[in-house]
C-alpha cells in the first residue's frame, strides 16, 4: 500500500482518517493471508493507531506495544507500508517490532507484560537526560493478568515520571481472557462499580480516563487528546475498548481462532496428541490435571478442557503462577501436566527451580513449539529449553522422535513420580514407537561403521537421516541412534559403543545441550564429539526450513564432516 | 526449648500464651545469635504464630510461609524445639520450611511471592480429592510487591476454591517496603481510604479483615477466629500489622540491619565494591544507573543511593520489571547496573533473554551469592547461573578472581556497548589485577608439564592454588589459568595450549558451565578434559566450607586426579 505521510494524518478530517482505516485494515487482511500473522488483534487495534498517529507525534514521541502482535497498523502508517507485504517472510518485514528495522520502533517485544516496565525506563531515561517527549505502553487487557503489569504499577511512584497506559480491552488473550482483573475491567466497562476501581489505578499514580470506544474515532479522538493533555503532569491510563477482529465478520465471530493464522501445514501436531492421550489418561486417572497460561486451544488441551472442566485450569497469562500451582497441586498428590511454549516456559525458570525440582514433584512439562519455529522470529524460537533445563536437578528430559513416541511418553509420565519435561515441536508425523523407557537411547538404523550419529527429536532425526542417505550414496555409512533423553542422558549405551566419530544433532543452541551431555561422559575416551545444534544467536523470522538451514544444524555441515571423518 | 504441645495452646489462658511468646522469642534470639539466621522476621511474627497455632489444627491444615523466613516460631511451636538450636547446620534444621523435615512443612519456599500460588493449588487439591482442611498464605507486604501475588490473586475465582491470607504487615522487604501497592496498604492501615481499597480484594475473591496488631494476643487471636469461621464459605483475607524485631529494642530500631544476621565473616565483601566503584564511574559518566529488587544494602548499592538518588532506583521485590526497567533505561542511552543475588536473577531469566540480550542493550548485571553460599541452603545456592547464561546469545560473562578483577571489569563494563554479566561470591580478598581485556584468560602459575588447570572465580583459584601445592610436593606441577571469561571464552589461548590433560574447576553444577565451554574448544584435540564442579543435586544448608567439600569442586578430588594423571 501507498505511504500514507504524518502530515496527512494530522490534517485529514476525520472521514479521511476513517478511509485511512480501511485502507489500513484491508491491506493487514490481504497480507496475513497470505503471510500468516496475527490478525483479529490488529484488525482490532487499527482505529487506535490511527488516533496514536493523529494526536502523538512519532518517532519523537516513543510507543511500546505489549507483546508487540497489534504493531502491524503502526507499521503501515510509519514507514513500512510499501515493504508490509514481505510480513514475516525471511528478510522481509517482522510480525514483531524490531528497533533494527525502524526507528519508530523503539523497543522489542514479543512475550506479555513488559511494555509499561519498558515504558518507564525510556521515560526516566528521558528526564534523567532533560528530553521532552511522551512515551506510551499500549497493552491489552490479557496482558493485565500478568504479574510484570503490577510490578511496573507498583513502580509509577517510586519512578515518579509521566507515561501514557493505553489499556486496549477487548476481553481476549489469545483465549478470552480470565480472573480477577478482568472482572475489575469488565464492571469499569459496564460502568457497575467505576468509583473504586478508578481509585485504585489513581492510588497507584494513574489518572484514570475511560471507557471509550476505540473502534470509533468520533470518541477516541477527544478521548486521546485529553490524555496527552493530562500527561504533561501525571501517568495516565486510558481505558479503551475494542472488538477483536473488527471489520470482518469470521474474525469477530471467532477472534480465537484468528488471533494467529498461520499457513497451511502439511504434518500433524503434536498438540493434538497433547489432548486426546490426557483425556484418555484422565478418564482412569483422578489425579491428572491440566494448567495452561492462556493457550488452551493452541496447545491442544480442549478436548480435556472439555471432558474434565473441574481439573483443567486456564490462569491467564500469568506462566509463573501457573507453575507453582502445578507444584503445589503435586505436592498433595495429583498429577498435572503444565503445557505451554518453549519460549514462554523461560518466564517460570525460577518456579521450575524453587518449586518443582526443588521439591522433587511430579509435575509434567509439556513443552510444544520446541526447536526453531518460525515467522514469529527471535521472540518465539524455542532453541534454549535444553541448555535452561539441564542444569536443573532432579528433572528428566524427554525428547520424542514422533508422535507415537510422544503419546508413549506421557503414557510412561502418568506413573513417573519425579519432575518430567517432554519437548516437542508444531509438527510432525505419527510413525511408531516399540516402547519406551527413561534414560534409555534407541538404535534407529544400526551399521558397522567408526562413525554414530546421536539425533534428538524429530526434526533433527529426519535431518540425520537424510544426510545418511546421501553419505551412504558415497560410501559412508554410520550407526543412527534415537537419543530421546537429554537427563538422564543413556551413560551405559554411550560408554558400550566404541565408534571414533560421534555426530551430535540437535534443534538447540549448543551451550549445555545434548552435545555437551554427550560429549561429557566420553570425554577420556579418544572418542572424537562433533555437535550441530542452533547457532549462537537470536533466530530472526523465516520459515522453519530456511530458518534451520541457516540457522541451525544442516543439511550439508553434517554431510560435509560424515564425508570428512571417513577421508580421516 | 522444651516442645510445646498443641493441646497445651489450645488450653492455656491469654496469659500463659503470652509466656509462650516470650519463651519462643528467647529461643530465636540466642539460636540465630550463635548461628545466625533470619532475626527481625522471626521476632515480629511470634504472636501470628502462637495464634494460628491456637486456632489452627496443624498438621492436619496447611500453612505455606511466602520466602519462608519467618517459620522458625512454627518450627518451635510443631514438633522441631528440642533440636531447634540445631539451625542452619549441616544435617541440622534449616531455616525454611523442609518438607523431608517434619509433616508440619507442606511445602517449600526462599524466594518471594510463591505462597499464594501455592496455597491455591495445595486447597484446589483438597476440593479435587473430597478432604476438608483450611490452607493458609503468610505472606508479608513485601512480597505483595511482586507479580506472582497479582497472578495468584487473579486466580482465585478462577480456581473456586477457598484460601486464608494473612498478610503480615511490617512496612519491610529487606528494605522498607516501597511503592504504589505499599501505599494501598499503608492508607488501609491509616484508616484514610479503607472503603475502594477493601472493594479491591473483595472484587478478587477475597473478604477483608482489619487491620488487627499482630503483636497483640488480644486482639489478634479473635480476628484470627473470625477469618477462620468466614472461611468456611469464601477466601479471606486477614491484615495484620506486626513490627518487625518486636520485643527486641535493636531489632526494632534497625530492622533493616537484623534481617539476617550472619555469623562474623573473615573476608572482604564483594558487594563494599560495587558500592564503591560504581560511585566513583557515576562521578563522572552521567549515563551510570543502579536498580535493585528489594536489596539495596545487601549490594552494596548504599553509597550510590546516597550520591546519586536520582539515579538510584529500588523497585520492590520485583526480579522481573527491574530487569526490563534496565532494558529499557539502556535503549535510552542509559547505563543500567543491575544488582542481585544469582539465585534471585532465575526470577528475571525471560527478560535477560527477550529484553537485554535480544536487543543486545548495555545493562550490566552484578550477580552477588554466586556459587555456594551456605546456611541458606536449596533456595539460596547460586549454581545455576553460568548454566543459564552461558547459552543466551549477545551475552558476556565475566568472572573476577578477587576483588581488585572485579573493579578492573567494573571499570570496563562502563565503556562496554552491550550485555554483561559479572558473577561473584559474598566475600574473598582484594588482591591485585594488573589488567582485564574481555575474553582473555590469564595465566597465573606457569610450569612445563602435562596438566593445565582453568579455574574460575576466587575460590576455585584458591582451591587451584591449593591442590597445586599438594600435588607439588608430589612432585606432580602443572599450569594454572584465570578463567575469568566464560563467554566468549578464550578460544585462541585454549587452542595454543598443547597439555595431554586440561581441569576444569567451577562452583557451578558441570551442564553447560565453564567445564562444557572449554571441552568444545579442545573437542577433536585428543587432550582430555577433566571438570570438577558442583553435583547435579540441590544443596542443602551447612557452612561455605562443608558443603563445597561434599557437594561443591574439593581438594580430595581434584588432587587425587592430577597425581592418577602423572601415574598415566
Amino acid at each position: 500500500m501507498r505511504q500514507i505521510t504524518s502530515g496527512e494524518l494530522k490534517n485529514a478530517p476525520i472521514s479521511r482518517l476513517q478511509e485511512v482505516c480501511e485502507t489500513v485494515r484491508r491491506e493487514i487482511f490481504q497480507t496475513v493471508s497470505v503471510r500468516g500473522g496475527h490478525l483479529a488483534s490488529n484488525l482490532g487495534a487499527v482505529e487506535l493507531t490511527v488516533a496514536l498517529h493523529r494526536v502523538f507525534d512519532f518517532p519523537r514521541d516513543k510507543i511500546v506495544f505489549d507483546v508487540g502482535h497489534q504493531c502491524y497498523a503502526h507499521k503501515l502508517l510509519s514507514d513500512r507500508a510499501e515493504t508490509f507485504d514481505t510480513l514475516r517472510s525471511r528478510g522481509g518485514i517482522s510480525g514483531f517490532p524490531k528497533r533494527g528495522e525502524s526507528e519508530y520502533d523503539c523497543y522489542e517485544t514479543g512475550h506479555a507484560g513488559t511494555a509499561i516496565s519498558a515504558a518507564l525506563g525510556i521515560a526516566k531515561a528521558r528526564d534523567l537526560k532533560g528530553e521532552d517527549f511522551s512515551v506510551i505502553a499500549l497493552v491489552g487487557d490479557g496482558s493485565f493478568n500478568n504479574g510484570l503489569i503490577y510490578e511496573a504499577l507498583n513502580s509509577l511512584k517510586i519512578l515518579s515520571t509521566n507515561i501514557l497506559i493505553v489499556l486496549n480491552d477487548n476481553g481476549m488473550s489469545i483465549s478470552p481472557t480470565v480472573g480477577g482483573t478482568h472482572e475489575v475491567l469488565s464492571e469499569l466497562k459496564e460502568g457497575a462499580a467505576p468509583l473504586e476501581d478508578v481509585a485504585l489505578f489513581e492510588r497507584y499514580g494513574l489518572k484514570y480516563f475511560g471507557i471509550c470506544n476505540g473502534n470509533d474515532l468520533e470518541e477516541l479522538l477527544p478521548a486521546m487528546e485529553k490524555a496527552k493533555e493530562a500527561l504533561q503532569k501525571t501517568s495516565v491510563l486510558l481505558h479503551v475498548t475494542t472488538r477483536k477482529g473488527q471489520g470482518y465478520a469470521f474474525c469477530e465471530q471467532r477472534p480465537d481462532r484468528t488471533h494467529g493464522i498461520s499457513p497451511a501445514h502439511p504434518g500433524k501436531e503434536y498438540s493434538a496428541a497433547l489432548g486426546e492421550e490426557l483425556t484418555e489418561l484422565a478418564q482412569t486417572d483422578g489425579r491428572i490435571v491440566a494448567v495452561t497460561a492462556a493457550m488452551t486451544d493452541s496447545l491442544g488441551l480442549r478436548p480435556f478442557f472439555r471432558a474434565f472442566p473441574e481439573r483443567a485450569f486456564d490462569v491467564g497469562i500469568c506462566e509463573e503462577h501457573a507453575c507453582v500451582l502445578s507444584a503445589a497441586l503435586a505436592a498433595e498428590g495429583m498429577r498435572p501436566y503444565y503445557a505451554i511454549y518453549s519460549t514462554f516456559l523461560q518466564r517460570a525458570y525460577d518456579e521450575i527451580i524453587h518449586d518443582v525440582c526443588g521439591q522433587n514433584l511430579p509435575v509434567t512439562f509439556c513443552i510444544d513449539r520446541a526447536g526453531i519455529t518460525g515467522a514469529d522470529g527471535e521472540t518465539h524460537q524455542g532453541v534454549f529449553d535444553l541448555s535452561y533445563l539441564a542444569p536443573v536437578p532432579n528433572l528428566t528430559i524427554a525428547i520424542p522422535k514422533n508422535i507415537a513416541e510422544f503419546r508413549a511418553m506421557l503414557r510412561l509420565s502418568a506413573s513417573y513420580g519425579a519432575p518430567l519435561a517432554i519437548r516437542y515441536p508444531r509438527e510432525g508425523e505419527e510413525g511408531t514407537c516399540e516402547s519406551v523407557e527413561i534414560g534409555k537411547f534407541e538404535v534407529l538404523q544400526s551399521n558397522l561403521s567408526d562413525i554414530i550419529i546421536y539425533a534428538a527429536g524429530e526434526r533433527c532425526i529426519k535431518l540425520a537421516s537424510r544426510v545418511l542417505s546421501a553419505a551412504q550414496e558415497k560410501g559412508v555409512c554410520a550407526t543412527l541412534v534415537n537419543a530421546r533423553f537429554l537427563k538422564p542422558v543413556d551413560e551405559p549405551f554411550l560408554l558400550s559403543r566404541k565408534e571414533k566419530y560421534v555426530v551430535t544433532i540437535e534443534d538447540n543452541v549448543l551451550s549445555g545441550g545434548l552435545g555437551d551431555a554427550i560429549a561429557r561422559v566420553l570425554r577420556g575416551t579418544g572418542q572424537i564429539v562433533r555437535s550441530f545444534g542452533c547457532k549462537d544467536t537470536f533466530i530472526p523470522h523465516g520459515t522453519v526450513t530456511e530458518l534451520a538451514d541457516e540457522f541451525g544444524p544442516n543439511f550439508r555441515d553434517i554431510l560435509d564432516y560424515l564425508l570428512s571423518c571417513h577421508a580421516c
